[in-house]
C-alpha cells in the first residue's frame, strides 16, 4: 500500500464530517455533482464528469454512485463501495434534448425512499446545471448546499499531505525544465510540451496527473491578462515570461508560477520583485492557526502599497483534489472579508501575481498552516528568474 | 494572414445565422455561457471559464464579452469587437458566497435597455449553473436556449476545416509517437508524456494547442471502463491498450482512437476488429448528405449484430472548436432517433468501439461530410495496432 492511499478508515471519517455539517444544515440527503467532492468521498476518478453523474450521500449506509452506464465500469474500479451502490443511466440519455438524466436520478430517489426528505445541490457548481435543477426540483424539495463538502475539504489528512509534497516536487521539476531550455527565438508550443511532459514524468519516482488548469504561458503583452494559453510565437528579449503551473500526483495539486526574464529584466520589475518579496514575507509571518484570512491579506496588500504597488484580486486561496475547470477549492480566499480561521493542515496557493501595463510579474506559493505559522512546500528561488 | 484566420466577414456571417435562429426561437437577447460558443462568435480564448462569464448577442449591434475584471484584458487581446463592448466585474464578486457575479450582468442588461425582453440561456451548459440561473431570473425572462449555437456551428466553413485537417496532421503523429516507443513494461506515464508532447509539438509546421479531453489510454480490465486517464503501471502483453486522443490545432478537435497488442491479438479482438471494420464500411458507404444521422447508425450497428456483436451507445457525434470538459459539440449524434440530415461540411466522430469483459477495442474515424459523400480526415491504418 503507498503511504498515499486512503484507507476505509480516512474514507469513513470524511463522510462523517459530511453527514455532520449536512444535520447542521438540516439535509437529509445530498446530491454532489462537484467531480473532487464525488472523488474525496468515494475515490471514483475518470474523465466523465462531461455527462450527468453524481454521489448521493443519503440518510444513512455508504455513498451511492451515479451516472452514465458506460461508467458504471469506471466507477466499480475506482469507488471503494460494492457494486451494488452504484446506478447507471441509459445512453440514450446522453445529450438528448428530449430527456434528461436527472429524471433518473430522482426515480431512484424515489424508490430508495429519499424523495421526501430535504435535499442538498450544489447550486453553483460546473457540473449542475440550470436545466439539471429544473429536472429535479419538479419531484424533490432542494436546498442549496454549494460548497458544503468543498468546507470539509480545507484541513488536510496526513495522507493528502503526502500526495500534495509529492506534486510539489513535480512543480518544481517542470519550473526546472524551463530554466534548462528556454531561450530567446524558442517557439513557445515546444517550451510547453517540455512542461508538459516533465508535469507527466513526474519526480522523485512519482508519476505525474493531469492539472485541472493547462499550463498559462503568456509573453509580453499578453501576460497583462491572467488566463491565456499558448501558440507558437517564439520567445523574445526585453518581455516577461510567466509560467501557472502545477504539478500533480493522483489529482491533488500543486501551483506555483514564476516570471523569465532573458537578460537584466526592466526596473520597473525588479521594483515589483521586491515588493512582493518583501509583502510576501509579511503576509507568511502573519500566516499561522488562529490567524484569520483576510489578515495574510491584509499584511501583504499594505506591504505591497508602501512600495507603490496594488493589488485588486485576492492573494491566494485553497488548494487540495481537484478535477478542472479549476484547481482551487472554492472556499477559502486570502482576502478582505474573508474572516474564515487559519487551521494547521490547511494548503493555499499563496498568489501574489501582479498585471502591469506592459506584462505580468507572477512569484507565487504553495503553503501549508503548520502547528506554529506557515511552511512552503516547494525550495524553488522566490526571485524573478533570469537567463542570458 | 493565416488561412485558417476568420475573418470579420466569417464572424458576421455567424453571428446572422446565431441573430436568424434567435428570431425564430423569439428571443431577443442571447447570453451565451459555453466557451465554445462565446469563442466562435467573437474569437475569445482563454482558460478563464472556470469563473462566470459570458457573451451577449443583443437585440442589434456586436455581441459584448462579459466577465472578470482581470480577463477584460484577455478579451481585449482576443476578440474582434472594441473595448467599449468589453465588460468587467470587479474580484469581490468571485467565489464569494455574499454574492454573485450574475447581479453585475443582470444590471448590465438594464443598462442597456435589454432587460424587458425575452432572454435566452444555455440552461444545460457545464458554464450556467443553478446558481447563476437563480440571480438572473430574478430580474430577467428566461428562456431555454441550449444548444441554439452549437447548432449553427454543425456545418463548418472553410477556414474551419483548414483548422481541422491540421489537427488530423497533429492526431495521426501522436499515435505514430505511440508506435514508435510503447514497449512491455513502459509505464504508462511515460507514454502519456509523450503522447502530450508530441500533441503540443504539432506537426506539418502547426504547433499543438491543448485538448478538451486529456488522453484516456486505460489497459487491460481498465479498458473495460471508457474513461478512465492514466497511472504508472508498465504495460503488459496480452492486454488492449486503447489511446483515445485529439489532435487539436487553435481549439479545433480531431479525435481518433487506436488500440494497440503486444503481439498476436486474442482471437476475440480479431473477430471483433473484423466485425467494426465492416460495419465503418457499411456506415459510411451511407454517410452522404441527405442521410440521416440515424441512417449510419443503423448501418453500423445491423451489420456489426450480425458479426455477433453488440454496442449500446451512440456510434459518433458532430466534433469542431471545443474547450474543456468535451470535444464534442452536443448536437447530432449517430443514434437511433436523430433524424438530421447530413449536410456538407459536418464534421463527426465516428466512435465505433466496443467494451467487452476483458478490454475495449477502439478503432474511430474523423470523418467530414462531403458534395458526394464522406471523406475521412486521417490516413492510419483502420486496424488494430500490433506491435513486437
Amino acid at each position: 500500500m503507498d503511504d498515499s492511499d486512503f484507507t476505509r478508515t480516512e474514507y469513513d471519517a470524511r463522510l462523517a464530517k459530511t453527514r455532520a455539517a449536512m444535520a447542521e444544515a438540516g439535509l437529509d440527503t445530498l446530491i454532489l455533482s462537484d467531480p473532487s467532492n464525488m472523488a474525496w468521498l468515494t475515490g471514483y476518478d475518470g474523465w466523465s464528469f462531461y455527462v450527468h453523474q453524481a454521489v448521493i450521500i443519503g440518510p444513512d449506509g455508504p455513498p451511492l454512485w451515479w451516472g452514465r452506464s458506460m461508467d458504471t465500469a469506471g466507477a466499480r474500479r475506482t469507488v471503494w463501495m460494492q457494486a451494488d451502490q452504484i446506478h447507471g443511466y441509459d445512453d440514450t440519455y446522453v445529450q438528448n434534448p428530449a430527456k434528461h438524466p436527472m429524471e433518473t436520478l430522482a426515480a431512484l430517489l424515489a424508490d430508495l425512499g429519499w424523495a421526501s426528505g430535504r435535499v442538498g445541490v450544489e447550486m453553483d457548481n460546473y457540473y449542475y446545471s440550470a436545466k439539471a435543477h429544473d429536472v429535479l426540483a419538479r419531484s424533490l424539495s432542494l436546498r442549496d448546499a454549494t460548497g458544503l463538502v468543498n468546507w470539509q475539504r480545507a484541513v488536510k489528512s496526513p495522507a493528502e499531505i503526502t500526495r500534495l509534497r509529492r506534486a510539489a516536487r513535480i512543480v518544481e521539476a517542470m519550473h526546472q525544465r524551463i530554466l534548462d531550455i528556454a531561450e530567446p527565438g524558442l517557439a513557445k508550443h515546444k517550451l510547453v510540451a517540455e512542461i508538459l511532459h516533465a508535469g507527466t514524468i513526474g519526480a522523485d519516482g512519482h508519476w505525474g496527473d493531469y492539472p485541472a488548469i493547462v499550463p498559462m504561458t503568456p509573453s509580453g503583452l499578453d501576460a497583462t491578462a491572467p488566463h491565456l494559453t499558448w501558440d507558437d510565437r517564439p520567445m523574445q528579449r526585453g518581455e516577461a515570461h510567466f509560467f501557472e503551473i502545477a504539478g500533480v500526483y493522483r489529482r491533488y495539486h500543486c501551483p506555483q508560477s514564476r516570471t523569465l526574464f532573458f537578460g537584466e529584466p526592466p526596473s520597473t520589475y525588479r521594483r515589483a520583485e521586491e515588493a512582493v518579496q518583501e509583502a510576501t514575507a509579511a503576509a507568511l509571518a502573519v500566516a499561522r492557526p488562529g490567524a484569520l484570512c483576510e489578515d495574510v491579506a491584509e499584511a501583504f496588500n499594505s506591504t505591497l502599497n508602501a512600495r507603490g504597488f496594488h493589488k485588486d484580486s485576492r492573494v491566494g486561496y485553497s488548494i487540495g483534489l481537484s478535477y478542472p475547470p479549476d484547481w482551487g477549492e472554492r472556499t477559502l480566499s486570502l482576502r478582505r472579508g474573508d474572516k474564515t480561521e487559519l487551521r494547521p493542515g490547511m494548503v493555499f496557493h499563496f498568489m501574489p501575481a501582479l498585471w502591469l501595463d506592459d506584462g505580468g510579474i507572477e512569484i507565487t506559493e504553495p503553503i501549508l498552516i503548520t502547528e506554529s505559522g506557515v511552511e512552503q512546500l516547494c525550495r524553488l528561488p522566490g526571485t524573478l528568474f533570469v537567463k542570458g
